[in-house]
């Protein structure tokens, strides 16, 4: 990975248990363009609210992430300590305190332990190297199993550049628990509209299209810093460059989305939900995230139980317009069920091997229009129930 | 109970395993004013459909009911076989096909054995007696642990009449096994609209308010008939009796609604989730909904962790409009939280104890309207998985 213009650095600041890293920087050594799509939630943690205001004016410099605290539910005191963060980076970076965006994951309801993040400031950011981004996605870990990274390169006139993600989460996590954080970082200059606009669609078709237990955060974050130190000409849209920076961009966000659900809580199961033939996009996605978090869905699948009747229930309730005697389903490239009813046949002995499998394909053909969807999606399990269960005890 | 002109019968059909009743008639020895409230869902199974078109005239004689197979994703030929059903069962009785309600529950997708229903009829309707209602819930039951009964009376210008309920089911139950049923019949003499009107209320306020997996089925049935043996003067609106009859018939509902949640699948808390000072009543409900069916609130309540924070992490995404500094929650008596932060002190060890209990209640005040909802719940258990999962193996 070769990416130019940023610096990394992380600390144990004793947020979390010893012995773990849970205090990271990314810093651009020039200000970036940015954006961010955070949580809609109306439960939003006091980082997110500071970010959200310091992100409008389409840039920023430094992303300070700690986990082991979410910092939500937190009230004022939570969003002075939130600011405080924000202001002893800018002084130590020597940037604006607006140019710095303020991360968290961990425990709800919890003041953040502040002199521990001031005390690890200035170790922070002296630590400050060209490395790489390997160590920032180890220390936003919560009950992740693995760190989440994916890299790409691209060209633009004729000058390569980089872009490089990291994630953490798999929905909301852990008892108190919050959070999917994502940072894109990339040496490329985008104009800032097009950075936007293709940012929100790459997130609508990858973060957006998973779900592990249908719980949103209170501190999910999805941030991109283009700094333009590639050198190349601004990359703009409705251009070839356009395009290959689009689709780079979508498939880092989509490998990364894919490793969160494969990360899922107690997951044995990766699922994708393909839903066709909806009358709109609308309601394809309606269908396919009434499938992807449904209960009884997801442990049929833990099961290993062909139960293509759950899954029409569920298409069924979704609120997607439904005639139920056009309705087909297949598991992988296995036809359950077709116009409604059970397929026949050695059906049931050959869908049940599809679902021994780790990964397969449910499609849903609703019949009736053009409009689909694909959604990421785990099983539901005892190791679930085990996680979210037991955590405090 | 002294229920007047109404005869029941159980069978043994073998539609499910040999030694369980598994096909049930309920009759009313003169046609009833009958209404029903059906799933909701795009996908209807054959019976739903052809006992909705049936009730349309709002009277009904005769209910026949079985577990064991849905009738669902069943297309041309289930609705036959339904409509087969009703023939034969009305043909026994000496009344129209349209007077009787088909209704079912147990695997989806797969035809009924008309054969043994055909040959069950006979035995069914010969066994008519005037024993009790107590069979019929027995015969209806799938993976319900207990029979769900409740009975009351009340008085009409002086003459008594009786109202009596069961029910089945939580939710969707079991792997390709639907629905909830529930049947009400009274010897009241009731108004035909104000019957639909207050059975509606009802329903809206029981069934419709009980949640375990936030599955709805194919299946479900709720359906009343009154067929005023009794003898007292028509019930109507707007009048003493009326409000009687209401406040009985919400009382059943309710008390059925609440034990099919005391028997959630591996349930072993009863959580009542009570959303006041909301936008609207709709607005409520969708807080309550959102509380009531996240996983990681149920699984919450089956590690009886205190977790405020994930109760207002669904409140936040629930859609109702929410000013997180206002909203407060407690667990029975202990609030755990106000102004939208941690209320302190004792907090949380006494609001653990609470949730040792095997029923309490979270209040959550959003703080900004006057809009109330009550909804009812059980936790996510390991044994909710195990039922789920290992169905068909």
């Amino acid at each position: 990975m070769n990416l130019k213009g940023f610096l990394f650095s992380t600390v144990e600041a004793a947020i979390k248990k010893a012995g773990r890293k849970d205090l990271a920087l990314i810093f651009s050594e020039v200000p970036a363009t940015a954006t961010a799509v955070f949580t809609t939630s109306s439960v939003k943690a006091a980082p997110v609210l500071l970010s959200h205001d310091h992100i409008a004016g389409g840039s920023a410099q430094a992303i300070i992430v700690n986990s082991g605290n979410a910092n939500a539910c937190t009230g004022e005191q939570g969003l002075k300590d939130a600011q405080e963060t924000a202001q002893l980076v800018a002084r130590a970076l020597g940037v604006d305190s607006t140019a710095v965006q303020v991360c968290s994951t961990g425990v709800i309801g919890v003041h953040m332990p502040m002199e521990r993040i001031r005390n690890a400031i200035t170790p922070l950011v002296d630590g400050l190297s060209s490395g790489t981004l390997d160590d920032v996605a180890q220390a936003i870990m919560t009950t992740d199993t693995f760190p989440k990274i994916e890299a790409r390169s691209g060209q633009a006139g004729g000058v390569s550049y980089t872009v490089a993600g990291i994630a953490k989460g798999a929905g909301m996590i852990m008892p108190n628990m919050a959070t999917m954080l994502s940072f894109i970082i990339t040496d490329a200059a985008i104009e800032p509209a097009f950075l936007q606009q293709t940012f929100r669609r790459s997130v609508g078709s990858s973060f957006n299209a998973i779900t592990v237990d249908g719980d949103m955060s209170t501190n999910d974050t999805c941030l991109i810093m283009a700094n333009g130190t590639a050198g190349n000409s601004v990359i703009k849209e409705y251009s070839a460059e356009g395009d290959t920076f689009s689709s780079i961009l979508s498939d880092i966000l989509l490998s990364l989305a894919k490793q969160i659900v494969k990360d899922g809580e107690g997951a044995t199961k990766f699922v994708e939900i393909r839903v066709s033939g909806a009358k709109d996009d609308t309601d394809a996605k309606r269908a396919a995230m009434a499938i992807a978090n449904s209960s009884l869905v997801k442990t049929a699948f833990f099961g290993q139980d062909a139960n293509w009747g759950r899954i029409f229930a569920a298409v069924g309730y979704s609120g997607a317009e439904v005639d139920q005697s056009l309705l087909s389903l297949s598991f992988d490239d296995v036809c359950m069920a077709r116009n409604g009813i059970f397929a026949g046949g050695d059906a049931e002995a050959r869908g049940t091997e599809i679902l021994k499998q780790k990964e397969f394909t449910v499609s849903v053909d609703i019949g009736i229009g053009t409009g689909t969807s694909t959604v990421y999606t785990s099983d539901l399990t005892h190791e679930y129930v085990s996680i979210n269960a037991d955590y405090r005890s």
